[in-house]
């Protein structure tokens, strides 16, 4: 196996290291203090464990010991929380101003909150789709369920101004899922996304209850160039109780409401709001058929 | 670094605990027999290596002692294989009825016909995509060609009725390609997707020899709320051999059939049959165009 | 737990091993020389800590040693890269014509400028969005800044003509992140992918500076069925100055040149050039409205 000799390696680090002083970065007070990505990813499965304790994790301690299993799962996310917070906070320059352990003792007492609201959206897929043969399916292989599992813990950390880390952890939902929920929406009970690839919810979204949406679906800003003079105005759509908006669909723009039991077909485009009840379906666009001798054919279809 | 007390964490598992109990999981018989996401993902790579000894996993065993490496990969595969379907079987209480051997057996007698069948995809992958230097490039890098050899080993398993286990391997190829065949639809051989994020086969579809799909396409189910009393019903299209379908476009319903040869544009939305050999587009959308003064502009393109 | 009887296994060996030898890959010649998937991955990790070590990896060692942790990175890369490139060019069998010594320690030259251009798609990334906190924020989570960093770094590998290896880290970070950059476009700087997934950029595809993408964004080939013999021409659009492409957009076609300034909408379709400082969009398809009573509705919206 070939070397870089002594020579090139030294050209390189004198390049790369003056490249690095040249343009550093804004915030980076302590090297050692940023948070990190896998255990952010860590806490999010320790948290479905602690949701979900029959279907994952150390299962077999679950009727013998339960107590104390749940006893070292708050342990371990506590410990970790702490760190992480405290990186994201640092990072921020304003951790003097909080309360970490009140923060994360608030965001745990929500996990039987979090666990009746994501029983709600397993059950919602269950009655939403014909392909899912039983619960154990989706909680164990639906991205839509996973990703709103990810948003659900994600935004009480958002409503706790814990920065970063909520972004990360959608992030990573983003990542295995195709499906973009951004922390700061507002999303209610009993929500379904189906195949969800290509779903993107913007962060000043508000989504009633028992909506349901498809693969490609986006709620939206409308779009500027001129955009981080909007960081924290309603940018993104308000959609109503009992909606269901078909794949491929952008809904945009801050000042439009979807009212209740509203039912959007696929592939429409909207920037204004649709009063409650309305059925919405775009005029399909006409179609062109050809035959194998490419001449014009006259199909009814 | 801080602690929880004493009394909170009492506090926190007494409220969690409580939840748990309260509304627990419908058929949790036993807590330990649950199938694993992660074991039933080892499957997966097991079997790869098994079906393309050259490629992946062990390889420089392939030419010396072949034998005695399928014979170890055969024993592997089959003790997790076995765990993971009595757990299957185990949640869907009907344990007793099947022979869990014979069903392994059955599948592994399918790896000399899968690798034949994987074989014809690459070949078409190569075929289908001028950026495709060469197959080595194709079969280590294209979610298309990664996609459809999981669907076609869980679609295996599906039709020996193991529960779970098939949707599990779907949705783990799902989240790594944005690719989302369920392992129901039947699918013949020579088959390419192209780019793939956002395709969507559903359950009951049926596909003919020597398709090419892109990013995008939807063969879906025509959709309504009332959903469980459809499990099983014929709900997603027919495509019959040698069609093309390009990006973007929806196909929907259980009674349309699209006809061998038959092209369709980006972009389309189908809820009827085509016969064979037709050419379908859309008819454009007309564009709109402005100049930098914002005044509507007349292009001839 | 049940087995696999010796005679069993013994068919299921003979039967899979005569697959192996009846359909034998062509390029094969030496079993252990295939390039690793794993070790690839690796690769772009410490990439990544080299470009930015203040965010990832070993952080604490900046500030205090950073020439030598450094050094010790560099060696790492090489090492592994050297092995990666041997195996690739063997596998294309043109080894002896190539330095591979001379590949990487250009390619590694490169890192400073790699540098350079990524923290100018992360300011991209922050002036574009308005629900980005800081540039931390971005760097951490943004799915599009991390494509484009892999897109970056395996051009350069192509630019060198490593064969493979490219294509596998971009297909990677397709994995990852739902876009689909190809290692052969040729992108300039300060450019932004927002949300991203489902976007594609062809081959050929040339992109200027200043340019803004989002997700469902397709710049592909006006398709054929006819393709092997189109490798290496340009096939794929080209993209100048200061373009704004939105959501769901497709332009094909290698004559495509969309000038300067331009601003296309969502969902448009174009297959030929646009002049400088246009704007683009759909005339809106009609929407249909229907109320409860499944009457058509005359809503002015």
């Amino acid at each position: 196996m070939s070397k870089l000799s002594t020579e090139q390696t030294g050209n390189l680090v004198t390049d790369i290291v003056a490249g690095y002083r040249e343009n550093p970065p804004e915030n980076v007070l302590d090297s050692a203090s940023i948070p990190n990505r896998e255990t952010i990813i860590q806490i999010i499965f320790i948290l479905r464990e602690l949701l979900f304790p029959e279907y994952f994790g150390q299962r077999q301690l679950i009727y013998t010991t339960i107590e104390y299993h749940v006893g070292n799962l708050l342990i371990e996310i506590h410990e970790k929380l702490y760190e992480q917070i405290a990186y994201a906070l640092h990072n921020r320059a304003h951790k003097t101003t909080v309360s970490i352990d009140g923060i994360i003792y608030t965001f745990l007492s929500k996990i039987a909150y979090l666990r009746k609201m994501i029983e709600m959206d397993v059950q919602a897929a269950f009655d939403g789709d014909p392909a899912a043969a039983d619960k154990d399916e989706i909680i164990f292989s639906y991205p839509g369920v996973f990703a709103i599992f990810v948003y659900r813990v994600a935004h009480e950390l958002q409503l706790l101004s814990v920065p970063l880390i909520p972004r990360i952890m959608t992030e990573y939902a983003h990542s295995v899922t195709g499906i973009d929920i951004h922390p700061g929406a507002t999303i209610g009970k009993y929500f379904f996304i189906d195949h969800g690839t290509g779903v993107v919810i913007g962060e000043t979204t508000t989504i009633g209850n028992n909506v349901k949406i498809y693969q490609g679906v986006t709620l939206g800003a409308l779009s500027t160039r001129a955009v981080q003079n909007l960081r924290g105005v309603k940018r993104h759509p308000t959609i109503e109780d009992d909606v269901t908006i078909y794949s491929g669909t952008s809904i945009l723009g801050g000042e439009t409401v979807i009212g209740k039991s509203v039912v959007i077909g696929s592939n429409v485009f909207l920037t204004k709001s649709v009063p409650a009840g309305t059925k919405v379906s775009i005029k399909t666009p006409d179609l062109v058929f050809k035959g194998e001798d490419n001449q014009y054919m006259d199909l009814d279809i």
